[in-house]
Order: C-alpha cells, then structure tokens, then sequence
C-alpha cells in the first residue's frame, strides 16, 4: 500500500498501523505512543500564566521553496505562541488526510514538522488522525494548537501602545505571500522567491530578557500584512504610523514579483517576522537584539508612533519618494486562498 | 452574502467581518475579541498537572438525530481531557470552511457550539477559520484542542490495571456509529436512533471524587468501539474480560439496525461513554456513581479482569447464551469514513 484508504481513518488495525508504522516513527516522539487521546504535561512554573493558540493550514501547494505545509505548521503555531511573549511548552498535531495522498509525500511532510519541531526545541504531545474521502479534502490540511509558558516579563497590552512609541519590523515584506502566490498562478518569476517561514520564540524571548516590560507589543504580521495588522494595533489608539516608502525592507525579487502582479508588499503574508512596538526611547536597543540573531538580521525600526492629525480610518501613512503621502487601508477583498 | 467566499479567508476585511458579525457573535465569549492569536489563561492550580488533547471533526452528515458536527467538536474534545482525569478549562476551535458553506449552516452549527459550550462549563479561548475552493473540503471541518487541569485525585495509568479489577461501561453501546451509518447509507430504519454524543467530565470527576486513586483507567470507547478499547488496554497485561452477551447494555432498536446491516455493536463508536476499570471490590461503588447521573444511567459492571488461559492477541471474550465462547479482537478492515 503507497497511499492512504478510507479504512487508515477507522480507528482499527489500518489506523493503528499508519500511527506505528508511519507517524510515530517519523516523529520519534515517544511520549506519542502511551495511548490515550490526551497529553499529561507537567505543571507550568508557579505564578506564570498559559498561553494557548490553534491554527489549520491549508496551503497550496504543500511544497514550495523555503518551506511546506508541515514547517509552516510549527513555525505558525509556535509564533502566535511568542508573540505573548510565551516560551512554546507542547503542539498537538491534527491531520485531515484525503484518500489517495501519498505515503511518500505524507512521509515527507512528517519529516519536516519533526525537524522543525527539533530546530524549535518544542515536541509534538498529542494528535489525531482522519482520513475523507478522495474529492472531500485536499490531499492534506494540518491542524496545530500550542501551549506555552508566558515569561514574567511580560507585560503585553496594546492597551499599553502610546505616543512615542517606536515600531519595528524583525526583516523583509512578503516573502512568504509572494512565493506562494506566485506558484499557485502559475508565474515563473526571474529571482529567488522563497518563504520566510521561521520559528521566532528566541527572538522574541531575548527583546523581553533585556526590554521586559518597554516591549508594548508583539505581533506577527501573517494573512493580511502588515498593513492590516499595523492598522488593527492602532484602532482607536488616536495614534499614526508615518513610515518612510524608501525604508521598508522588500527584497528585490519580491518587489519586481509585486511590482508585476500590482502588488502591495504592505499587504502580503509574512511568515516569518515580527513586529514589535517598544517605548521610543529603547528603539536601537530593540533593533541592535533583532540584528544580532540570523532571524532578525534585516530588521528596521519603521517608525515612531505620534498623535493622528485626524480622525481616519487608516493608521498607516506612507511617506513616497516624491515627498507625497499615502495612506494604507487595512486589507479590503482580496481572493488569496490557502496562502498559509 | 448568504455564503462563504474565498475572500472571508483572505485575512482582511471579509475575514474580519466574518469573525465580527458571525463568529464572535455566536460564540458570545468576550475573551475571543482581544486581536491577538492566543488566548493567556490564569496560571493552574499549583502542582496540578495539564491535560491536553486535539481532535478534528470531519463527521457526515453535519446534521443528525442527537447532535451534530459542533457538538461532537465539544464533546469529543471534553471527554477526551475527562479520561485523563482532568477538568477541561479551555477549547480551542478552528474552522475550516468550504467556498460556499452556507451561514445558516455556519450558524447553526456555531449555536450549537455554544450551546455544548455553556452545558460543559467550558469556554472556546482562542480559534482560527480557513476557507478551501470549492471542491477542495466539505462544508466544514472543525478541530477542537483542550486544556485541562488534572485532578491530583487522578492516578490514572493503564500500568495499574490488575488482576481483579472491575470493567465498567456507563451506558449503552453503538448509538452514535449506528446513527451515522444509517443516515451515510441512506438507510430508514425502525425506531428512534440517536447519536449519544454528551460530556462525560462530571461522571469522571464523580468518579475520582469518591474512588480516587482506586480508578486505575478511564477511556472513551470512539472510533474502534468498546471492543477495540478494551483490546487495546489489555494488550500484554496477561488479561482477559469475560463478558456476558446479554448483559450488554444495547437499545433495541440499535440491535435491530446492527442485525439488519451485519454489523457488532462493540466495533460501533460512542461519543458519550466512559469505560472505566476500578479496584474490584470498588465496583458496585463506582457503579452506583455512574448511576446516580443522567450520563450514567444505563451504565453496567462488564466483568471482572482474569488472568488470561493463554496467550492470545483478544483479549474480549464473550460468553453468548448458548454457553459458547467467542473471542472478540479489535477492529480489523472496515471502512468507515467520517464517523467523527
């Protein structure tokens, strides 16, 4: 047998065999194989609070340069876990398999959520397995939630965000949209497009060690941007964001791959950054610690945040070459399926 | 709009509106709106251990007599952190939504989250919602993942079943896995069938409130059935469960519609059954707990767990009432796709 049949999805024998003979071994963790449905972790440390998140990927296609569905997995779920300023603790793993995926390509996706979950020092604890029926699904959709242990240093609040307060950006815009946008048109673009998807715990454990509670917020600007999720952090805050057009990090590839499909790099998904809002007056400490780590070494302080001039719906101002002024909206429609 | 589109998955506004005046409005918990993608939840009990656990929802027919998909994504997740001997503090839910799912049916199935919710005392902390194209999902697939607090009365572990000890079922057998196949083959049968689905953490917690560490194993028999559950428990204990046919605890009309399609009520799932093995002298104890609560009140003592004649890979036997023997093995080849 190559690929999966209804029966993997029974919870007999098939089902037993695929967990054994093929998830299991390749997550090699064995903690999976105790039995029950549910994980037993030890305690958090006294005092800290959980942090808890899910998220389903459907991305198409499973494999795309820089990464594939099972990396984009792990990375997303531990990213929504640090960015409340949480150390990842456990995931859990939950695949929807369409019959008629392959061994071979579920072998390789297994390989890469291990390695990624190595990389990141975090394990799988607890999953599931179904299987629907061939045109019900889409060859594979995954499915992570996380725990983690919120640093005590944390004090993150956009309730917190105030006048002065600087933004940075942990790297480049789009790399992860761009890539996967481009596959699924079909377009062959001149450079290397590839996704930012990375696991960024570390980074944003070492702004807090050293900022603690100057960090206001963090955030990783995923479906939507960060135009969308600058514009989202500021609603109602009173407060602007005017960013110089020239400063913003687009790699070249990306910006040419944007410029052809009119494209706004503001508003495509990353993957792989952070943006972080800190008390103005620590900005180049903030940045100096995003550069010193390979995940950070392209960050920039965007800008600091002052008073609307007046009242709009959009937070976000670009500053253009000409000396002119733009406003960016957060994302309106924009028919982007399964970009993460 | 009277349906899901692709755009509703884009990030932006579509997607917001979605959560804003459909989601967050259904679900009725204020902690869903804060912005951010995790959910901080108050530190446990200190000392206390986690449960935590994942399952997806992949069900067919969504709608069906006794539940539907969202109920099940409750349920099944609540039960599956009560067999650890846990409180369950807080679900997740992540949706993944078919291009043209139609929000009556998003509604009606978010009501019924809610609804489960309430019931449980549990709350959905933190979610996710992707859309598929058309033709690349089903309506909707829904995972739930838990939290639990474990019950430091809990000494749950399959390496305390003994010699002895009682089997004990909390009601009747097959009620959900034969309402689904019937409504999936399009059959009418006789007789009100009705998934069981229901939450069995407070007949867990009565359980160890009064046993405590004299529970050595509890265990929700779901896909595979009680016949695959209490196989795969008993897997190199050494021991056997006799069990009488007739004392069986099945609905008539259950038995009439399994008889009909040749099918073995202990292969069937349950979605709101415990099996729970206790200290035998116990057995009466625990049985009247179960009694004493709605969710229980069918519940029966299977037997009692006996060193095993010899060698072999059942270890369910069944006692029929012509005197005979059969050996009863966990679930082999059937193919039966989107029960849960």
């Amino acid at each position: 047998m190559s690929s999966i049949v209804l029966d993997h999805g029974s919870g007999g024998l098939a089902s037993r065999m695929l967990l054994e003979e093929l998830i299991y071994d390749k997550l090699g963790n064995p903690q999976l194989h105790h039995g029950g449905d549910s994980a037993v972790l030890a305690a958090v440390s006294p005092g800290h609070k959980l942090a808890f998140t899910t998220d389903s990927y459907v991305v198409d296609p499973l494999f795309f340069p820089g990464g594939d569905i099972g990396k984009l997995a792990v990375h997303g779920t531990i990213n929504d876990l640090a960015m409340t300023g949480a150390i990842p603790k456990a995931l859990s793993l939950a695949l929807i398999l369409e019959e008629g995926f392959t061994f071979d390509e579920l072998s390789q996706v297994l390989d890469s959520i291990r390695e990624a979950c190595q990389d990141a020092d975090v394990a799988i604890v607890t999953g599931d397995t179904k299987v629907v029926p061939k045109g019900k699904g889409d060859k594979i959709f995954i499915n992570t939630s996380g725990i983690g242990e919120i640093s005590s240093l944390a004090h993150l609040d956009t309730a917190r965000i105030e006048e002065g307060d600087a933004v940075l950006l942990s790297g480049t815009l789009g790399d992860h949209g761009i890539t996967i946008m481009t596959r699924q048109a079909g377009l062959s673009v001149d450079g290397d497009l590839r996704s930012d998807t990375m696991p960024l715990h570390r980074l944003t454990a070492e702004l807090l060690k050293t900022l603690a509670e100057d960090v206001h917020v963090l955030r990783d600007p995923t479906r939507g941007g960060v135009a969308t999720v600058i514009n989202e952090l500021l609603e109602n805050s009173g407060l602007q964001l005017e960013v110089d057009a020239q400063s913003l990090p687009v790699r070249p590839q990306v910006k040419a791959a944007c410029e052809l499909l009119g494209l706004e790099p503001l508003y495509l998904a990353n993957e792989g950054k952070a943006i972080a809002i800190v008390k103005g007056e620590r900005a180049e400490e903030a940045l100096s610690i995003m550069r010193s780590l390979p995940e950070g070494k392209d960050a920039v302080i965007l800008g600091f945040l002052e008073k609307e001039e007046k009242k709009r719906t959009a937070h976000l101002i670009l500053r253009t070459t000409t000396g002119g002024q733009r406003l960016v909206a957060p994302l309106q429609g924009m028919a982007l399926p399964r970009i993460c």
